[in-house]
């Protein structure tokens, strides 16, 4: 039961300033382009990137952006101007970075899934590194690599360490299907060796997401030190990287960010204390804050003492409140009518909920949010990560616009899809086949 | 915390026939089509019909679709081959079931959210009822209809009623968003009859999802009975229905089905003492149980003693059992390969994942499934409702294929997306604009 009443949290303001924005620029884009519509500040990235640089400065790092975070081609194009490589999980993404213009030596493709044709499209394409995670992707690798140029691969492991995040975002316990476990790491090394064609380049680590304390990955980053270690001892020469994945944890609000002092003092000294370069792969650190949802209000109404206010934008857009119960903030950009037969008084909590027919289509509840009436441009907080790309058309709702903004300017870099969009694809005259 | 290993659950066996159809059949639609893909049975649809027709014979009703559960145009073809008539949500479902050749007058638009665009295009083609859910909608709809013919409307009544289901469908409760809070329908009645131009036709409710017990709709239905009662005794003499929505909860598996007979003792005194014709509004009744998801394993690998299966359908494509934590069985149609380097026996409980980087990306955990190696074809059942239509591009992912079958024949009903088809209403190089 995850349908929690989160009073207060909200400044509660009206005509609020988002992404450094003022309202009546907001106003425009919404008016322009319609709502909701998805807003992301290209200055906003680069400053959380010049960020975990600086934090970084000194270690010998490379950063690679995690594409399923936010995998606009318009994003990827700011993320490739910043200079930073992409981690990447499927055939899609790869061919968006492709396109996007990014080297294939920039390319570290990961996932626990990897099809056949899409192991196959790495290699076709030469991507810089390979991460293995299983016996079985071996198997398959090591007969697509034959009379090929050699492979680098790294094996992601499982340090089977705890975080404090949401169940669903943990992914490095035992028993999960990420990684390798670190009892197997020596005996897949094994086989990479024997397999003649491939590179074992890198150890790596996903913990999961939202990562607000340095210490897993302090003992995340030890595990993989020490296998590296033990990989050295039996005649491995190729290790050059130690890849501690992202899950770097932003604030959402009330919960704290995770101190980037912290997280290198406890991942830096493992890699270069060995001689090997850091990896990073962060997504929603550079995405999450860099983002809102604009949506416009469509009705309030009281029921059973709450003051319920219906947005335009709903579950199909932004899921995140019902698949993790997260919190988002969300800022009044411009004040709605007070009209609609509300009774309730402007400091009352709401719920602000979408247009869907289920109860748990909401983006916050328990608000307090002045002059949310019908008509009024809300801003859903945090939701330049894991927003559009989790959106769906349920409800037979198209997707949402999404926006560019850089110094000044707007652009959109996807157009909202049309009624005409959702059909696309089927038959009204279906061909049909004998069984 | 929802990530529940449902040991058992399953039957086990190798080879088993779907929807009907022998294993043989999927094989060769997988082959044809690819994985994953959805197919549904048009038979198995007729099937559920007539058993809800056959329950409410000698009751005067009509049984409306709820298009939301399964919109794809080929099942909607299905459902206006069987005379139905539809419940739409939205724009997007209007132009659906306007494509689909429903008649204007066969269509009940509901929904807590509808917009000005949405009720103006409802008026626009002359859909048969308009549910109105709040006063601030009735307000719109009174300017709208003015100088046009005269609109037909219903209420949809917010009973107060609790449900046996999940939090996030049990949708008639005080304090939610839909419907009208039953002591404010005498007043919006009221509101009605003086707006001039509206005829109040019916009094409806939608309880929520899945119920398996007739005494919600029981409780539901007597409050509709004596809200009518009420508007007769003030005047309204345009009353021709009552409308008890849907949520016919059906058998996933471990969960029993409603009683239709007790369903319909439940509800059909109250409309048809009154001599008002009963509206019954199923999606999930007839389509759940008529479809599956057929999709293929990748891997198979151990890890902290479990057994994990990888198949190339995520939760990007089904994403009940990640959002609601919802059973669904899982079949082996075909069996895979014994590789691997998999140590367990066949008969070890295994969890079976989607190839999504995310540990919430589950079909069923704990499940018994011999010969369920790399390669193997599994069926998801009971896939057909509430599958697609929640799907997403998540992980940049093509979404995937849709089958309908019909008397021995299949017939690709939507294309599967091809990865050029992501990246649609996306600019290489965007306008920018002066804010």
């Amino acid at each position: 039961m995850r349908l929690v009443r989160q009073e207060g949290g909200n400044r509660g303001g009206v005509g609020e300033s988002v992404l450094d924005l003022p309202p009546q620029a907001l106003e425009r884009i919404a008016g322009e382009v319609g709502t909701p519509v998805f807003v992301y500040s290209a200055d906003k990235i680069a400053e959380q990137h010049r960020a975990l640089s600086q934090a970084l400065a000194g270690i010998s790092h490379r950063i690679h952006y995690s594409v399923k975070a936010n995998s606009s081609l318009g994003i990827l194009r700011v993320i490739r101007d910043l200079g930073l490589g992409v981690d990447i999980v499927s055939m899609g993404e790869l061919a968006r970075v492709l396109r996007a213009g990014f080297s294939p030596a920039d390319i570290v493709f990961s996932g626990a899934g990897k099809t056949c044709a899409e192991l196959e499209a790495a290699l076709e394409c030469g991507v810089g590194l390979l991460n293995l995670e299983s016996e079985w992707e071996l198997e398959i690798l090591c007969r697509l690599a034959r009379d090929r140029k050699p492979v680098d691969v790294g094996i992601r492991v499982n340090p089977d360490v705890t975080t404090d995040t949401h169940p669903y975002t943990q992914t490095a316990r035992a028993g999960h299907k990420f990684g390798v476990p670190r009892d197997q790491v020596v005996d897949l090394a094994r086989r990479i060796m024997r397999c003649g064609n491939l590179r074992l380049r890198s150890l790596g680590m996903h913990l999961g997401s939202q990562i607000s304390q340095a210490e897993p990955y302090r003992r995340g980053a030890a595990c993989l030190g020490e296998l590296a270690d033990k990989l050295v001892r039996m005649g491995v020469d190729t290790l050059a990287s130690i890849d501690v994945g992202g899950g770097l944890g932003i604030s959402y609000g009330p919960d704290p960010a995770l101190d980037l002092g912290e997280f290198r003092d406890a991942v830096a000294g493992v890699a270069s204390s060995r001689g090997l370069a850091l990896l990073v792969e962060p997504g929603r650190f550079l995405l999450g804050n860099s983002g809102c949802l604009l949506t416009r209000v469509i009705c309030r109404k009281r029921s059973g003492g709450r003051t319920i206010v219906i947005t335009d934008a709903g579950m199909n857009d932004f899921l995140r409140p019902s698949l993790y119960g997260a919190y988002h903030e969300i800022r009044v950009v411009a004040e709605g009518a007070g009209g609609g037969g509300d009774a309730s008084r402007d400091h009352d909590p709401v719920d602000v909920v979408g247009p869907n027919c289920e109860t748990g289509d909401f983006l916050g509840m328990g608000r307090r949010l002045a002059g949310a009436g019908p008509g009024a441009l809300l801003a859903v907080m945090g939701a330049g990560a894991y927003g559009f790309v989790m959106s769906s058309n349920y409800n037979s709702r198209p997707r949402a616009a999404e926006v560019l903004v850089r110094e000044g300017k707007y652009a959109v870099i996807r157009q909202r899809e049309t009624v005409e969009d959702l059909m696309r694809g089927e038959t009204d005259s279906p061909r049909w086949v004998n069984l």
